[in-house]
């Protein structure tokens, strides 16, 4: 599987991923993963903004509440071979095993792909598991635009789906679980390759725009500027202090500027702020300081500042008694997540879920550089099964 | 004239002006240009990049050394609307001012049109005008690629130019004037309307690619991060810093990102200083110091810093004579600028060279509010009408 999936939206320079959903190496990836069910005699359900679901039900309970597994296919821009498709493949080697080894279900047992889980093109993460949980409408997502300014209802239909066949049913999803490649070394530090998730901590996006005014970099003299790009520099670096003081996360990893000349003062300066805190207090503290602190400095530099909140997530605590019964299985650690998954979404909308994480030995994710060892992967998948087998055995 | 160039290029949100060479705008305002020649009865001639002139020629001293005036017609991305045009117009309009006291030129006198002034598209500035004076050759310029990857040589003949056709000579020409609207206070300072220029500072481009590591903006902990949004933070506030203390320029106002999502720590910031100085010892310094600040903080934060210089200008001292005697004819200030000019090109390659600077109110350029007063155009356009008098009535 690893070898069909390695160069679907690979870039030759970087050897990062750029699968953004609803364009091409998404569509592709779509495509394989209907036959690597179908190879299974599983038949895939494609809902009407490309979410994907294939059940393999027992004719004697199809009507039980179903135990849903898999993950994401879209990557960040640049992204690793792992965040996402590492699920969805330990899902099908999953059911693999379970075959091998004679399981037969009692429940129905389905594997999903969510689409747009990154939120790399239209800024809203886990777009298809918030659409499919009813955290975000259709009519309020429709008008999403991404970067060129295409909205998401027209890329939607431009990738030959209809959102009016509606979305995927969580009605026979009695459980989640999806298994994730480890973003950090929690697992590296503990010297084990499967642990399962607690939390994801609480976190969302900001926009910051710096308004100034443009003007000619080279006769206007320092003091009669009004500079957006030190308010911007002085923010960023606040962000980053406030974050390390509070033991907190904080990035702008994105940045828009106008007019983006070289011998021009910029007009306005757009930046995007990603924070994560322990607590959805501590999360707002944060912020608020960075805010302050950027506020101050436009005050200095004659700019003006608004923030906009894109998307705020409060903390989602995972099941815990599902964790302590499914902890049991192979004595994994149960640790916390800083990174915003589907299951978060799921479990969110009263779904009991789990997420089972493999040991990644750098913690390097949303990086070409993103590695998993091989032998960590089929522990995971090993886990994985032994999980399924436990919720669709039952 | 101005009603004619309004709309040509003008972005409707912004009321700036997108006039990049070899592309529509810049077409059109080529097309409208020869028209407003052959209005006046001058024919222009076209060379194989796209720079302009047409001499108004006595029949009797036509191979004598001329008088070329002109300026440029593209603009930064964003611009105002005098930049470059007000002394293509003030050109035209002098010629008509001459004719209608009379005046019989003694020499040639041409009106000209340099392309690619600002760099705006191949990022180096008065390029038209480096070509024809040899300053750059066309072998090296061909090579150049614009922010879509496109070659300088296949942009010129997609403009429906023929670079093999030859430049622009500039044999005929014996003395070049630029007028142009001022791009600081001075003349506001001092309360006239029109200046003479004495030098140009020493200025350039420089190119920092801030190299990190891209990761995961939520589970990174932040002291495991190598992030160059950092280290370019910091250098963006040094370089202010420096040219403030040192009473120089220093400026970025161009960056670039990757993979630049909102959930990734950056693996790379490219940014361009635009640094301008009184000397080119003060130049060296200031780029030196805020090169070091920068290395020093690469190694705080893990990152690595390549600077490349793109292009550097050394200082341009005009004719000083030649300023001297052209000032009598109206009391006017002389006085230095800091932004580059055609006018520096073709003084740097012994063309006797003098400009005409017009007062600007705000002194905001490259900018949509980017102003000159009508009364104070009109009194550009007398100025520049006795100094083409004096020089190609003698």
């Amino acid at each position: 599987m690893w070898r069909d999936l390695a160069p679907v939206g690979r870039s030759a320079s970087s050897g990062g991923y750029f699968r953004q959903p609803w364009a091409s190496a998404e569509t592709e990836l779509r495509s394989w993963f209907a036959e690597a069910c179908a190879a299974r005699g599983l038949t895939v359900e494609t809902d009407g903004i490309g979410n994907q679901v294939a059940w393999w039900s027992p004719d004697a309970a199809s009507d039980a509440p179903g135990v849903l597994t898999g993950s994401h296919l879209d990557s960040v821009l640049d992204g690793g071979a792992y965040d996402g498709p590492l699920g969805v493949v330990s899902a099908l080697a999953a059911v693999d095993r379970l075959r091998d080894r004679g399981f037969e279900p009692s429940r129905p047992l389905g594997i999903g792909v969510f689409v747009e889980e990154e939120g790399s093109r239209f800024g809203r993460a886990c777009l298809g598991s918030r659409l499919v949980a009813g955290a975000t409408t259709w009519d309020a997502a429709r008008e999403l635009r991404d970067r060129d300014g295409v909205f998401l209802a027209d890329a939607v239909e431009a990738a030959g789906l209809d959102p009016s066949a509606g979305l995927l049913s969580l009605d026979r999803v009695g459980t989640f679980v999806e298994l994730h490649v480890e973003q950090g070394r929690d697992l590296v530090d503990r010297d084990v390759a499967v642990g399962l998730a607690s939390e994801i901590w609480p976190h969302g996006r900001w926009r910051f725009d710096f308004a100034g005014q443009a003007n000619h970099a080279g006769s206007t003299r320092m003091e009669d500027r009004r500079d957006p790009m030190l308010t911007y520099a002085m923010t960023a670096l606040a962000a980053n202090k406030q974050a390390r003081l509070a033991g907190q996360r904080a990035t702008f990893g994105r940045i828009a500027v106008e007019p983006n000349g070289t011998n021009a003062v910029p007009s306005l300066v757009t930046a995007w702020l990603d924070a994560r805190a322990s607590s959805d207090d501590a999360l707002a503290e944060l912020v608020a300081a960075i805010e302050r602190q950027a506020d101050d400095r436009a005050g200095r530099d004659g700019t003006s500042l608004t923030v906009t909140a894109e998307s705020v997530s409060g903390s989602v605590a995972f099941d815990p008694d599902l964790a302590t019964r499914l902890a049991g299985l192979g004595d994994w650690p149960v640790i916390p997540t800083q990174a915003g998954h589907d299951a978060g979404i799921l479990s969110d909308a009263g779904v009991p879920t789990a997420m089972v994480f493999v040991r990644n030995p750098t913690g390097v994710s949303h990086s070409p550089d993103e590695h998993a060892e091989t032998a960590d992967c089929l522990a995971g998948v090993e886990a994985l099964a032994d999980v399924l087998a436990e919720l669709a055995g039952a």
